[in-house]
């Protein structure tokens, strides 16, 4: 027992010595718990019905849209505040006369303004899903059932909060969903509408990647950056995709400047660096495996 | 705050509009977290004394297995009962005079009778990942730590309600396996006894693939479709493994009329889109890569 | 009802036919469910203030501090002497003359020595993915969201009592990481400072890895072995990687006599059976694709 | 266990013959757990900042109202509809054509129109019980700490549900006061603004008590019926107390025509059955005591 | 913190000294916590429909009693073998040679073969109640909501156990109801069928009381010993109240010789140490109160 | 719905009106909550053994121990400073130049100090239960079942912080006592050893009451005020009462200048405000009662 004491109190010591410790002048950051509770929240909001372990009654839907958004919305702004003052403390992020309070309380309303549009892509996403998978038996297997909406469900709303500079809680948000699917967006990335990924393990889309409409992603594929240099940081690193793409399982394409054009069709494993024209088809060349008998 | 008031009658309304909700007819969809619930008290009725947080007591095993059954039981008739009643309204599946409670109980029952043969299948996949890997030190360890375990354990069980028609609960089950384990078998996938998947992150199998007894996979293979057209979901897309065949990691096995013949070995990284003759062994070629200094 | 009777009873009677049942004299393993909860309790011992969902009081710190080290030392005594007294009835770990008790408890007060030396080492690990990472905007969104971190803030742990021969607590850690980052590190793995996983999902580390300082390695790496032989579960099966190496997205490298030298650079989807010397870079041979018209 | 199998048949089988079992057309009775949940949130919305273990953040304060008004609306619509449905069923209440949900609806908004003139009324009550206990430090004291102010509340709140001609739920509201503090309040009587009880402990006020303003009631005082004959249900059983009285602990003062006047005091453990003149003051005799050595 | 860890080091002394602490030999005694789960889960096996949160669904009624059965007999086995192996060690209880488990799961057995008879007689205690009070609008509200109705549930179940010569778990038992309700009966108590208390704070009911059928208690009555001398422990100091009897608020009847005959009635705090003949009024003589003015 | 909105601000409008609203300045009051999970946790320092629902385990009973010990003292840090701090706002306290934590730190730390001592005291009161009731088999029963016991110990704690001039605290302790026992003892009152109060329903002693040692109290004794005017709240109101005293059922002693002298016995329902001499038998003059036939 005096060992554990003595350990106690080396532990403490460490507090102060090697970092990895969060008590600058009682500020806080925002919670994994936290932020794992409002995705839980907004996905009941996005998909009434779907995710109750009790039966949604009809006539109270409204009374229950309400709850939750109130609900979310206090602890979005209790997050949100809590990370623009961090990026406020370190000089990134201005919040003005008003307070981050404030700032916070104006960046959720938007968020809820948004709420209905991203709801309508994510119709869209849905559709694109049931189309392209032909084990999909219904729409509503689709929405119970593929990690790759989670994934898409999940970055539309970090890229929100991408887009107006909250620091921390959408690469928070991201990696909730990566834990859960193995899909890696990260919050930066622009995508279009209907977009489809199957399966989805070991995917990776980077930071500055842009994917247009009607794109169709598999398991393993990486749109990743050719230079992992922190001076270029600032730069589009990863691809471009055009539309009515489609990119089959563990094809890898790298770089700011590759595009990949409209219609073309990437195949299993093809590793890319540089742009494809339109409509074109990129395949693994065969035959470089060998046969034996045992 | 009139911000978030006019969001909440707009996602209201958008509820109306976008789909992506569930309430026809106040009947419902099968719930997640039931089907995770029920999966769970499933796992601790398999595999007595390996779940416990407690110590199991031996002179009470009969009473904890009962309850824990007729708990489950109850659980699953809800679960099983909405899902065929979700198929009945779309015409896919008749409950016929008895009602779909009445079919749903009689599942359910079946599925009790058949579970002692699915822990005999089981115990033999243990045995299996016991023999397959040499960093495994005892039986208990793979029961206790090896993903591949839980993945095919979730996938027997949900490939018995896939058998009965029973929709959505078989793809529920296999996707809460894939995200604990990275590791998607489609609950349509008929596989044999003595099955091992070692490590497993990225492992695709797609839902008409047939395997033989005795096969081992590693993490990242594919067993996947070649052309994934909508039209053509009611074939077999998916190959077959026949029994005593090794795939080593990131190998891709495409096409329904592929057959990897009896005893093969596919090497890591293959791409193969024919089918193998018995006991033969495919490797990648080696030597297409290049060497520089820095 | 009589059939669900019935099944209760051919389960019941299954247990003492096809194993899968863990009580032989009321001893029991260690628990997943108390190891998840241990390894989330160290967590907040490690990165203070990362992890509350309310604010951390800084002068309560200590009071916090020791409550959270007196709770997890007793969890973890519980955990650690089942697993030794698993161990010890199978005849490979003695307990000596006191007793499983109090080994146990010597190893867990040598685990709270050595702790503040881990946070010391991954301490360094987070600058290291903060470094490697452009896309990383602040250390806080490093030890916040990145999935490696938690990978090797794990791996460091449960490699302690692998180290000190305690069985399957390591393995359940390294599994609990595995499930929820995609990355599976084996507990036997020696790996150096200031190492750092991007992505990470499809990682595997095999049992007898080295890895030294200053390694980053990035999504689909292997670093396996040649043969799966059980007979050969003593020898050192996996590769060798020296410091300043980085191993770039789907690379396989296997073999325990293969080393990869310091300073060197593996490109993505290389497949290496082989040593190569110092400041080597190895890539994949372009050109092994083709481009068509649709 | 046969013996406990044969146990559960004949239990079930009971549940047949003896009643006590409440499922008849699937229809179900107001929740005990429900109501309580209930009123945990009513008690919030009441004395904002008192309940809560966090603190409450004043520029939360309409978000916080508006989510727990939601709620508890949402519920209360619940319980409400399933009290009234009974009584329907009976032949006591009618829903008419809009049915027995609107009316529940209607109920509630009704409810939550009166609960501002509500919490005026327990501020006065609040200020009467300060004033009234030489004991009581502060308003927050009396607040936190007062069982007359649990049970007053309650009972202002469950004497709406009455007023509505509501069945089951207001006596389940008195009963969890009851049960908390020992003061049994029926739901039917008439309690008049700056009412205090102090201890409480015993106190009963029967169904038809009228209460004027400003009375204050000590523990173990009853105001009861003469007569407890079932054909009498319907009369004033229980007495009127008019305002300004005092009740010292332990009195008892029983029949529907027994009027205390305004002002009057009524000593401890006094035994009333008719009716005193106001301000009239009424003590036991003492003397009737005998000492003696021991 | 020094102070504190001087306590710390003081109190684990103190548990030497001072007493207060049970573990000896590593047993252990019945948890109140255990034992209220217990109860809660009988009372739903009791009054099916009137618990749940949830609606009760008919079809699964037999599912839902056996697993709830299953559950409480495994519990009710632990608490009894604890229970009677306290009293084993002190030498008050033989287990005889099959050992305590084997008595307690005897005991458990017989409980479950008798818990429809303890159904058939709450049955009557809920119709006496039901005629018993002018108030009572229905048999649900009953069952519901009278705090009369839960003491004598716990009653007849805590009795069980205590005519089997269980210790300490009907004392829990009854402390429970008595915390809940303020009515505190003895488990010793022998109580005939259709019995009904009012109100009930404050009601005591010694161990050696004697009650016949169709008796009717208001709150605050003591059915006392006279004497209190710790030698007198196993004679009958409580009184007996034969049938048809009632006995209004407040009235103490004390001494294991003081019999009150069939069909009296006793009036409002009247104290009685002897015994009235049947069909006898006693009535407290009034006049013995002065009224003056203020 | 717009009823409801209109409720929403009207009660939130109303929070500016009527008071009942704790938020001055963002400080905050003691929880409720937060006071009784600190007693549970005293409960377990203060008697461990007898309230885990597991086993207590010898050998980690330091550990647990000292864990307890330091979350109480987080606990109740946290608690004392709010307390403290509202009374400093009131000007009733006043924390200095260290501030209100550091007082309270000092509190708590002189609290942990104190404990062994009020352990000491209660094992008296433990076995004055055990003396005073012939129907306690053991002192297990005692400590297990006894709201008595329960009272004193709540009352033992609340009274240090009372007499160290915390505000709200004790108050929030003496009405959970009070509400689980119905056993009201105002936190101010003196109470000497071995103190003993049997079934307690009903009791009230009164915040100046003085008790001797081995003082034996039984259900509905009130040790009361004679005035309640507020202008008396800092004199003595309540009786006191010299050691070897036994007071019945029901007695009602007032007045702070009443003094029961040693070794008196005061009988059930009598009523005394004036003081008697030592060694003194007082009872009711029975004969009151008539008796008539039906």
């Amino acid at each position: 027992m005096h060992r554990l004491d003595r350990s106690i109190n080396a532990l403490v010591s460490s507090y102060g010595e090697y970092g990895l410790v969060n008590y600058t002048g009682g500020a806080n950051l925002p919670s994994r718990e936290g932020i794992a509770d409002i995705l839980s929240d907004l996905d009941e909001v996005i998909y009434p019905g779907f995710r109750e372990k009790e039966n949604l009654e009809h006539d109270k839907l409204k009374l229950i849209a309400a709850e939750r958004i109130y609900r979310t919305a206090r602890k979005l702004i209790t997050e949100v505040e809590k990370s623009i003052s961090f990026s406020s403390r370190s000089g990134f992020f201005s919040c003005g006369h008003g307070g981050c309070h404030a700032v916070a309380e104006l960046i959720v309303d938007d968020f809820f303004d948004e709420l209905p549009m991203i709801r309508k892509t994510l119709a869209a996403d849905v559709q694109a899903a049931f189309k392209g998978d032909p084990a999909a038996k219904s729409i509503e297997e689709v929405i119970l059932s593929y990690p790759g909406m989670d994934a898409i469900t999940v970055h539309r709303l970090a890229h929100f909060f991408w887009s107006r500079q909250v620091p921390l809680i959408p690469r928070i948000m991201s990696e909730i969903a990566h834990s859960r699917t193995g899909i890696d967006i990260h919050p930066g990335a622009a995508i279009g509408e209907s977009f489809f990924i199957d399966h989805g393990t070991g995917v990776v889309i980077g930071e500055t990647t842009v994917i247009g409409e009607n794109v169709k992603i598999y398991q393993g594929v990486t749109l990743g950056a050719l230079s992992v240099r922190k001076e270029e940081a600032n730069t589009k690193r990863h691809p471009t995709i055009e539309q009515d793409v489609t990119i089959y399982a563990g094809a890898t394409i790298l770089g700011g400047e590759t595009v990949i054009g409209r219609g073309s069709t990437i195949g299993g494993n093809v590793w890319l660096t540089k742009s494809v024209p339109p409509e074109t088809v990129v395949y693994s060349k065969t035959g470089n495996q060998a046969l034996g008998r045992k």
